[in-house]
Formats: C-alpha cells, structure tokens, sequence
C-alpha cells in the first residue's frame, strides 16, 4: 500500500471517515457517491476499501472511471482487488492497463497467492555502497517522489545482486561524507518470493524493521514487502484462525454488511460435517442402550464428561496451534509436545476426578463416583493427546492446524470419551444389575 | 523499542540467533552466556527478549550488569520489564536509575496498564511549520541520533500544542526552499494517554502511518507508538483472544520452556469452572430419570444435540468477537446483531433438521424424529442468541468478550438445550410411555 499517499495530505481524516460511510451505504449508492468525488479523492477513498468492496463498486461503475481507479492503484493492492474477480474479468482489466502497470502486475500475479511475491512493493530505489550519504539523499530527492517507499531502501551491488538495507533515518542522521556502506544494514532477513504471506510477516515483526527484501535464488531483489502490508496480513491471518476455531470461514467483508442467508450458508457446511460426525455418538451409545437401560444414572453424567473432555482438548489444541503460529514449535519437537500435553492432560484430569469424586459418591455411590473419576482421568488425558496431536499432524500434511482445533478435537473425543466410559462401567462392580 | 538500536548493525543476523539460543536455555546458563557477551551485543540481546525471561535473567546476574542494562533500555521497554516484577524490586530499581532516565520512566508508569501512556516513546524531536525542510533535516541531523525514532516528526505551534506529523520521507523528498507546513499531515489520528492499547494499534494499523502521536486534553503532545510497538500489541492481543477461545490463559513465555506444572495450574481453573458448571447438566437430567428410563433412547442423541448447539453457539460468539474486535460492530448494534445471529441459527437449525429427520425416522421411528428435529431447532436459535448476546453482554460490563466465547456459551447452552429437549420430548406423543 503507498503511505505517502493515504496520508501525505491534509484530507485524511475526510478520506477515513469517507472509507468508513461508503462502507456501510447500499452498493448501488456507493458508486455514485465516488463518481461525485473528485478524481483524487476518490482513488484515495478506493484504495483503502476491502477488496470485496472494490470490486461490488467496479461493477456499477463506468468503463473509464474502472480504467482510472485501477491504473492508479499500487501493483499489490490492483493484485489483491484482480484475485477477488472472476479471471474473464481480471484479463479484460489486465488488458486495459498501461503497458508499464501491467507489466509490474504480470510479475507479482507470476507467484503463489498468500506469498512473499504477491504482497511485495516491485518498485524500489536501489541505493549503492560506495555512494556517500549526501549523493543518497538527493538521488532519493529527485527520483524519491515515483517511487512507493522509501522509509527503507535496498543497497545492491555493481552486478545488481542485493546485499543490505539503508534505513531512510539513518541516511539523515549520518554526516554526509559517511558512505552508504557505513550505515548499511549487511544481511538483513530476506524472504524467497514463495515464502507465506505469515511467516513473512512474523519475521518482519521480529527483525522490528520497516521493509523486508524479497530476495530471488540467485541473490536478485524483486521487491520490497512494507510494515503497513505485513500488519495487515497478520490481521487477515488472525482473522482466518479464530474464526476456524469457531468452526466457521473468515467473512471477507464487513460483517453488517453480509446478507444473512451469506452468514447462514457460511456456517452450514462446517456445522453439518460436525454433527455427521457427532452421529457416531449416537452409534456408541446405542450400542450401550442395554447398559444404558439397566443403569439409566449413567446417562446422567454424559454431558459433564464429554464436557470436560471437550474442553482439554480445545485448551490443548489452542495452546499448541498458538506455540506453532508464533514459530516457536515446529514439526520435529512433535513427540515432546504431544508427551507433555498429554501429561498435563494427565494431571488435570486426575485433579477434577479428585473434586469430582465426594459430590458423586455422596449423592449417587460409590460405584458410580469410582466410574465418573476413572473415566474424566481417561477422557482429559486422551483428549490432550488428540488436541495437540490434530493441530501437528494438520501441519505435517498441510492443512491449517486451526481448521482441526477445538470442534474438530471436541466431536472425535466424544465419541471416543464415551465408549471408554461404557468401558469402565460395564468393569467396576456394583453399577450394572446393582 | 528502538527499531535503530536493534537493527542498525550489521551483527543483527547474529543478534537475532542469539536471543533465539539463550530462550531455549536453562534460566542459570542464560544469565553467564549473557555476561559473557561485549555489554553492546549483551544489550542488544536483552532488549529482544521476552520480559518474563528478561525478569528471570535479572535474578541472575550481578547488581551492576543489572543497572547497565537497564539503564539502556529505552522507557517503553524497561516500563514493560517493571511490570513483571514485584513492587519491592522494580522501585529499588528505579531508584538506582539515572535521574533522566527515571524521570522518563514515571512518566509512562503514570498511566493505566495497557495503556497508550505506557506503550509511547516518551522522547521525539519537535518540528515547526514555519521552519523550511532543509532547517529541518539538520536538525534532525544534528539532534536526531539521540532519539529513538525520527521516521516521523510530530509539528507543534508556538504555545508546543501538537497540529501534526511530518513524515521524514516527505522531508526528504521535498524541495529544500518549502516548509514543514506544505508537506505535513494536519490533524492526523491521534490517541489520548488512557487509550487502550488494542485501541491504539487498530489505529495505527487503519491509518497506515509509522507511528501515532499521543496527546494530552489539553493538546499536548506527550509521546509517540511506534508502528513495531503497535505490531507487537497486536500479536499480543491476538494471543490472549485465541487462548481465551480456547478456554485457557496466554502464555507469558515460550512454550517449550513453560514447566508442565505451570501449564497445568494455568488451565485448571478454567477447566474446574467449566466442570462445576457442567454439573448443572446432571441435575437437568436427574429430574428427568424417569423418563428417561421410560425412553431410554432418548439419552442417545444427548450428546449430538449439545455438539451441535455448542457449536453453532461458538461460531456466532467468535464472529461478533471478531466483529467486535475489528473496532466494526459496537454496543449500540447490540439488538441488531442478536437479531440476525438468531435468525441465522434458526436457519442452520432448520437446515440440520431436515438433513436428521429422515434417518433418524427410519433407525428410531417418528416420534423421535419429530423431537430431535425440534429440538434441534430450538438449540441452533437459542446457542445463537447466547452465542452472540454474551460477548455484546461482556464488552459492556467491561469484561474481555472472549473470556465468555465459546466454552462458556456452550456450557450454558448444554443445561437449557437438555431441558428443552426433555420439554418437548414429554410433549411429543408417543415418546413416553410408547
């Protein structure tokens, strides 16, 4: 996204708060609301509306104002509205381009989407190491105002090959005699262009930098991927995980502005799969019916069980698709995770047995009570196994470890949970013909 | 942090993989490998850690390293430290502060935790309108190595009230004869002392700048969130949110090297509440034992029924969650989004009754049918109306809306679910006494 241009004018605050009433108009009222906005204005107010936005707008729009508004839009931003359309409409868009912008689009839509290549700035102002800091600036003076960023700028060497990071800030504050090689960052972190949008972000966080250096395998700078950028794939990112852990799909746009029946259709398929799969509790359970039938106070205790169990295992699964999206734990520390989850499960059902126990045996028996303990100990520490153990082998297979979190977990411990719980009763003495 | 401390030397690669090393390490060996270190790379390291490792490092290592240290930590980040250690030890601390450094330290620690106040750069170089771009730059040049960030410079008037940012790359660009006044941002966002963080960095985050200014009721400015600073709360808010969903607590440190029995201690009150609550679904169904003796089929699809109502009350309680939290949806569309979340689950449940009537029809007979397929109904309407009120509930009583996501909810639903199934299971004929 170009800052300089959201922000380098004293209409700011109006182009927020324009972003922000469009937002919630009628899609048919929006796109007259732009075509009365001066021309600046309203590239400046498209820009910073949701892809999903953009393109509803570029259907009730005229040819030449699409033309307009796409020609001026920056290379990953027009990438990020062209994935949003159906490809005949993308290529005809593409097609309509300068031959400059379209050749800088072509290039970033060349990578995988959600990569390092797609998010990138292709457009820089490459600084050299011998260059004093004096020539810098006025180079930066002169070309600065066509280029996107220039808060960080890359330094390459006579062969083009890119070697380090010049931070605008420390070019300013160096006398200027220093050589660009003096203030230069050497080796900073760099990307490949496939590199995931994520993991692309979490280390420009880490590096606490301003810009990261998309780098080809043969040491060539293809781009610059900014900090406004990275926190907005964090965000997207963050987004898609916690939605998943509620069983359901990001929204890709505001969500007052999503018809109900869009919402309810959303949130079928994922509920549907779930309770096809909490059919097979029906199936366990019927298989118990005659032990059911001779001890009807089991029942009583199933919803606690599977209660319990479902919750280890989403506290399980949480902890540990956490640990792996921060990139502290990976697919080789597997068996150590999943042992002292597993142990903690261990520890924690055995703590609820023990509160448990008293109540159950005062109220309904000692067999029953012995049932109940046994069956949290094996229900918590199972659950914990499968908690951490669904996210690290979603990973392992390429799926998203959230996708496979809390309801996922949740439904296979029930079924599972129960048929132990059958299991134990049917073993102690005293519940069945007691 | 100041992102020029950490990132301007070429040994950042190196800086990078030690701290990375000593977070994996025993807390004993981390405090002698940091010793062993030049006092510039030690610093350099400590400032990237973690505070909850920082604070351990610190009961390791001899009073005067621990001064040195902390001495160089700029006040956003030393602030952060205090916070994690007793009263006792962070005021005798300070006490052996440098009196500059103290001074700047009080300033941030005056304000409420999580708070903007506490998050700024209490340090920044001021700029005036009138002054032209090339007076600017040498003063940044001259002044600006002793600040910790200079990519944008707040402007302020005679009477050192603030009116706005100048962004160092427009001053770089710009021609040397304009004015601080021609290419700054007038009236950009800004945030008052008590803002919460989260606020902050959603802001920061909308407005695409590198940092924001904080100012007084009064219209002065008192310091500046850096846009690292902001992508750190972020990740940190993100965090508590998905822990929270997943009933358990945020971690303070890595993983890996969090003992078993903390993370277990973490989780069992959680899980205690939970199971307590859950204790209410005996009693529902204890005074329904004698119909469900009378129909003991009746308990087989217990279990599916509260899968299903948990579930589709997470999905809506994790979408206002997010809705909520994206700053989108606020209190006043409270009974606006209760509305449409049920509608939303009267569908979903409309959906899944008419995919179970049939088999279940077929396996168990009509009547059964018919009372699952209301029930299931009922469940999706009401886990939707608790699933979405409950957050809208919580932000306004002040409480974090994902501490009563999704396990909480479906513990609530679980005890009303039954008692409406058992309700209509006593209405529908042929069920009892069949």
């Amino acid at each position: 996204m170009d800052r300089t241009m959201t922000t380098g004018t004293p209409q700011d605050q109006e182009i927020l708060s324009s972003v922000e009433a469009l937002s919630r108009t009628a899609p048919f009222d929006r796109a007259a609301a732009l075509s009365r906005m001066a021309p600046d204005r309203a590239r400046a107010v498209f820009e910073q509306l949701d892809p999903e936005l953009q393109k509803e707008l570029l259907a009730h729009l005229r040819d030449r104002q699409v033309e307009r508004l796409l020609e001026d839009l920056d290379p990953d931003d027009r990438v990020r509205l062209l994935e949003t359309l159906p490809k005949a409409v993308s290529d005809a868009l593409l097609a309509r381009l300068s031959p400059r912008e379209r050749r800088l689009t072509h290039r970033l839509l060349a990578f995988p989407k959600e990569s390092a290549g797609r998010i990138m700035v292709p457009e820089y102002l490459p600084l050299r190491p011998a260059q004093s800091v004096e020539e810098a600036l006025s180079l930066i003076r002169r070309e600065g105002p066509g280029v996107a960023t220039v808060d960080v700028l890359p330094v390459l060497d006579e062969e083009e090959r890119f070697i380090g990071l010049a931070m605008l800030s420390d070019l300013v504050r160096a006398k200027e005699q220093e050589r660009v090689a003096d203030i230069m960052i050497y080796s900073p972190p760099t990307v490949a262009p496939e590199t995931d949008q994520e993991e692309v972000a979490r280390l420009l966080q880490a590096a606490d930098l301003l810009a990261l250096p998309v780098v080809s395998p043969t040491g060539n700078l293809l781009g610059l991927i900014t900090v406004d950028d990275a926190m907005d794939v964090l965000q997207t990112e963050h987004e898609e995980d916690i939605a998943r852990i509620g069983a359901t799909e990001p929204l890709d746009r505001p969500y007052l502005s999503i018809p109900v029946l869009r919402l309810t259709r959303a949130r079928l398929v994922w509920l549907t799969l779930l309770a096809a799969a909490g059919a097979l509790t029906v199936n366990v359970l019927n298989r118990f019916e005659s032990v059911l039938e001779q001890a009807v106070t089991l029942s009583l205790f199933i919803p606690l069980l599977i209660g319990v169990g479902g919750n280890s295992g989403a506290q399980s699964a949480t902890t540990v698709i956490r640990a792996m999206a921060t990139g502290e734990v990976r697919g080789v520390h597997s068996a150590a995770i999943m042992l002292r989850e597993t142990y903690v499960g261990f520890l924690l059902g055995t703590a609820i047995a023990l509160m448990a126990y008293f109540p159950v045996a005062v109220i309904f028996g000692t067999p029953l009570a012995i049932t109940v303990s046994l069956t949290l100990i094996a229900i918590c520490t199972g659950a914990t196994l499968v908690g951490s153990g669904m996210p690290l082998l979603a990973a392992r297979v390429g799926i998203d470890p959230a996708v496979v979190s809390a309801p996922v977990v949740t439904t296979l411990v029930d079924a599972v949970g129960l048929l132990v719980y059958f299991l134990i009763a049917q073993a102690v003495p005293g519940i069945l013909n007691g």
